[in-house]
């Protein structure tokens, strides 16, 4: 039975992983997807110390530091199911193994949030795509269309206008809450077109997508033809596997944690964006910040339990 | 006038910087020390991605990512007041200079804590010092002795071990609330000795340290003799700068934040070591996940104000 799982494999749980692992910690790390959120971001500009940085990059340096240690076992696997058991907690994967911890640290991070227009789902990875940083490079020459107004539409704007041949920027509201350092990034590209006031209500395709159907007419028509949709319209917290153990979500559909990073249930910690902590501000700061408040925690509860 | 002042060198003072300079906000980032508390740390395993750095080099790292960019002014000289003022904030400077900003950042972060033992500060930088891991060089062969039992202390005994030829290791408790990451480094050495349950009541010298007066018998004496001693017994918030503000303090002498990293004052915000924030744990990624919200918080102030 390890001392603590990490479940999450992103800037939050590799920063638990390297706290449980300096106290001494047996440790699993676990997660489907490598760097989680954190590879998306193409430029990251705001992780202190590096000037910049590829959101990749900086995800590496985080594994390479949490598997550095000899008491960190590091696992990609997908998991299905959390449960309470004696003395801890068991996790079952898909293909059915299981591992035993006495602690929980959540990590799971976020989804990004769908649309919900007719063929959506059925264009997605045919043209509709929710990473326009991961994506956007599959689009060279091509018209593009991204949707949203925060850090990762606008970024993604911009990333793709350097490889697409014309961008647009459909936003329902006339301003982005995106930080200004991108919404100049994007000012500077001479083929991104600005679409506000408009919502997508559908994506019209074949077999691919060939265009969108807006809710008001863009100069003169209802439709833009593009090749590609990015759509960037925010995340949602992925709780699921939290929820199974029956801890507390709060108003904003985030797993709610103490200043210790707790959740409801004893044994179970949660760090990152899943979490209700840092103002619910996700960065790769906060995640870390989290991280760490999460492993001092459970090296905490494990001593006062006496198990360690 | 500023958008915004930062008060402090250290990672959260830098990190701050980094948000609002890319929230395209003027920025002054003043302080005395460069590199805070940061450049203190002689072996830094723990900010995540880098698996071993040292403090002031990472410190350094912050520092360039701040500056690198045009809107931030650099500056180094010690606040000696802030006031309130029309429209914002007005900042003195031990030589009478001022500077004036529309909202404040306080990341003045914390100094060590003194014994308060007799002749204590006549031996101050004659043998007693407050960080054993930037001064345990000048005591290549000697003896030494190093008082705590948390981080500073014990790392400060694992590295002081390295140069000098005893390290004496002084605990009131008789276990270390330490990582056991630092621990387990101190074991390793066979140059120190668990000084434990014991108190030291006096410094001993004449020019300078020559040894410590303890509350009980260690080997049959109540005396130790040494050549340096260095005092590693906790730190206190150095909050007497947003004290000045009417700022309030809580129960454990904090700057009193909410999530949003704001002090009780409009317009002042807080973050590292200084606040209430991230459960009290006092390290560089919680600085830096606190200077991020603090930076995104005076972002969304200026906007609400709209004075910006």
């Amino acid at each position: 039975m390890f001392d603590v799982a990490i479940i999450g494999l992103g800037a939050a749980g590799y920063t638990a992983a390297v706290y449980t692992a300096r106290y001494k910690l047996s440790t699993l790390i676990v997660g489907e997807d490598e760097g989680g959120m954190g590879v998306t971001a193409a430029e990251v500009g705001n992780w202190p110390g590096e000037i910049d940085i590829k959101g990749p990059d900086l995800m590496d340096n985080f594994k390479k530091h949490a598997t550095s240690f000899e008491n960190v076992t590091h696992k990609q696997a997908r998991v299905e199911s959390l449960k309470q058991k004696d003395g801890g907690f068991s996790i079952t994967y898909q293909n059915g193994e299981t591992d035993d911890a006495k602690t929980l640290i959540i990590a799971t991070g976020s989804n990004k949030r769908h649309l919900g227009a007719p063929d959506e789902e059925k264009f997605s990875g045919k043209g509709v795509t929710y990473c326009a940083t991961c994506d956007a490079f599959f689009y060279k020459g091509k018209d593009v269309a991204v949707l949203g107004g925060g850090d990762s539409a606008v970024e993604g704007a911009a990333i793709a206008a350097q490889v697409a041949n014309k961008v647009y920027l459909i936003h329902r509201r006339n301003e982005f809450r995106a930080e200004p350092f991108w919404v100049d990034e994007v000012k500077k590209k001479d083929n991104v077109e600005y679409v506000l006031e408009r919502n997508v209500t559908e994506i019209l395709g074949d077999e691919r997508v060939t265009g969108v159907k807006l809710d008001k007419e863009f100069n003169g028509s209802d439709t833009i033809n593009v090749d590609g949709v990015f759509i960037e319209i925010g995340s949602i917290p992925s709780t699921a596997l939290a929820e199974q153990l029956g801890c507390e979500i709060d108003e904003r559909k985030h797993l709610k944690v103490g200043a210790d990073m707790a959740t409801s249930v004893p044994g179970v910690f949660a760090a990152g964006d899943v979490s209700s902590g840092s103002n619910y501000f996700a960065q790769f700061a906060t995640a870390a910040g989290e991280g760490s408040i999460a492993g001092n925690s459970v090296f905490t509860f494990l001593q006062a339990e006496g198990s360690n």
